[in-house]
């Protein structure tokens, strides 16, 4: 099934799920209202959803309304626990890659929907966007192997990583924005295999297709692995999501030269293979009015999770609403 | 006012209002039953929870009953976000103090009970306290001056933050225990003064004193510098948690030789104060069976949150439960 969470003036939103081709969605509330909900009780509450995400597909949910991604916030717009991995190995042509996965804490209390804008509040930081996935789990033990950690994950949803570059805080998380939809391991099918996602992520900076990477097949540790190693000293508890890292490829080496031809889902990964090619980087982080676009594509072409665009806005200057369509309630 | 959360097989537990003695307790159903709710909308909810806090001190209070501070989950058992700070300079007169407050993300999925054990899953690792102070935020918008944030907090709580201090995972925050009851600014009187706690923390180890740290005199970057800190790249949303980092006095020069007569806070301390007078650490690190005890005593000697009383037990093992006293249901 597939879960979003509409704005509703609340903390929280308002709970729902949406039709596998993101067309329709019903609200939950009959079930339950907020996401961490369902979480802390998932064997209880997630057949039910199923049921109603089933009869929805099936066209037979009595108050389906058109789903409005720009509606959205993120699926779980709070977390108690946001942890960036280092999935990828993107720069290991070049790079030795990590032996052990890292993790990085952050702030589950800044999580955006997929066309927040990006709020930066110093002109002269380096704003940057990373683009991959993540998974939302149920409680996971500790020291729990990688294998058996993967049955923790209940969900999965692109994530946007939003880093500052620059200025006297050092590199910062400044927060991450996640797809429209948050989905179980099952609506991928085969593409969910061995804690890796099978597809193309499509990242799109101002109207320029500039990375299509693939987001199986270079996932040095899959999800798995980082779960287990977050689990490594504490259980982890249902409503952790886990970031893959920024997706990358490995380099191909074409007359000497390293060439990353599927390009790039971050630019500091730019700036590291523009380092590797000509000894500097030469592409800028981000600027005001610059616009970011995730979307991973189904062999079909279909969208899996919805898109995420993002703006990057300065200090004080607000996004323009989008314009309201079709948020009816049931 | 003074909040506490009791443990009743949920996630989040059940709120009350502890009388200012610790003695007596009632629970808030009526108004809220969790505390991140109150904090969601505390101008609302706050001042009610005030009047049974009157009510319960006056001794009018129609369904108080003894509280047992053993019942006790983290007065915010779960938090969007949990962050420490480096507010104390104590090996100063050795070491340049940091010029920027530094604030570490934790997990705020991981918070503890005053009396949860600390379980830990490879005895190999160095296991290590580090008593401090606490405050939990209310909204403070992006790019607050230090002063203005200070108007955020909303309550104080201690704080033993256990870091493992070895291994391959090197410095990790296992997770935090907090004191029995979480009390708003007013409670503490004159020695809530400029974003500092003036009084002596007591902290015990396996039954022996040590430390007396004074929580005001050397709190280099007060709560409000830290606040400020974290809100300068973006607004730091109601449920915030900051801790103090581990509390310390500078040295003072006795015969030329550097001497904290106050003790220390956490064994990461000690060991380095051993390594400035010695030129090397004596003191080991936690063993399983060893017990923390963390207090904060006023002028009269009475505890103001009630104290944090942890054992170190492996993993696997499990703390024995204490005796069930008094959690009556009014």
């Amino acid at each position: 099934m597939k879960l979003a969470t509409y704005q509703d003036g609340s903390r929280d939103g308002q709970l729902l799920v949406v039709s596998r081709d993101l067309r329709l969605a019903h609200y939950t509330s009959q079930i339950a209202n907020r996401l961490q909900q369902v979480l802390d009780d998932w064997n209880y509450l997630s057949p039910q959803l199923q049921d109603l995400s089933d009869a929805l597909n099936a066209g037979k949910a009595r108050h389906a309304f058109p789903f409005d991604s720009r509606q959205c916030m993120a699926p779980l717009p709070r977390a108690y626990q946001w942890v960036q991995g280092n999935g990828y190995a993107s720069l290991s042509a070049v790079q030795e890659p990590s032996r052990q996965p890292q993790l990085a804490q952050g702030s589950g209390a800044n999580l955006w929907g997929a066309t927040a804008p990006i709020v930066c509040a110093n002109a002269a930081w380096g704003v940057d966007f990373g683009a991959g996935l993540a998974v939302v789990t149920g409680d996971i033990p500790m020291d729990c192997a990688s294998d058996r950690a993967l049955d923790g994950v209940r969900l999965l949803m692109l994530c946007n990583a939003v880093q500052l570059q620059a200025g006297a805080l050092g590199t910062l998380q400044l927060g991450a924005a996640f797809s429209p939809v948050a989905v179980t391991p099952d609506e991928l099918g085969e593409a969910w295999s061995r804690g890796r996602v099978q597809g193309q992520l499509h990242v799109t900076w101002n109207g320029r297709k500039v990375g299509m990477c693939d987001a199986g097949a270079d996932m040095h540790f899959h999800f798995g692995r980082l779960l287990s190693a977050l689990a490594q000293a504490r259980a982890v508890p249902a409503g952790t999501i886990v970031g893959s890292g920024t997706v990358g490829n490995k380099a191909i080496e074409r007359k000497g030269r390293a060439e990353w031809p599927q390009g790039y889902s971050s630019i500091a990964a730019k700036r590291a293979m523009e380092t590797v090619q000509d000894g500097q980087p030469s592409t800028d982080f981000l600027q005001a009015g610059d616009t970011v676009r995730i979307e991973l594509k189904d062999p079909d072409g279909a969208s899996i999770f919805g898109a995420i665009e993002q703006e990057v806005v300065g200090n004080g200057a607000r996004a323009v609403s989008p314009a309201s369509t079709a948020a009816q309630t049931p």
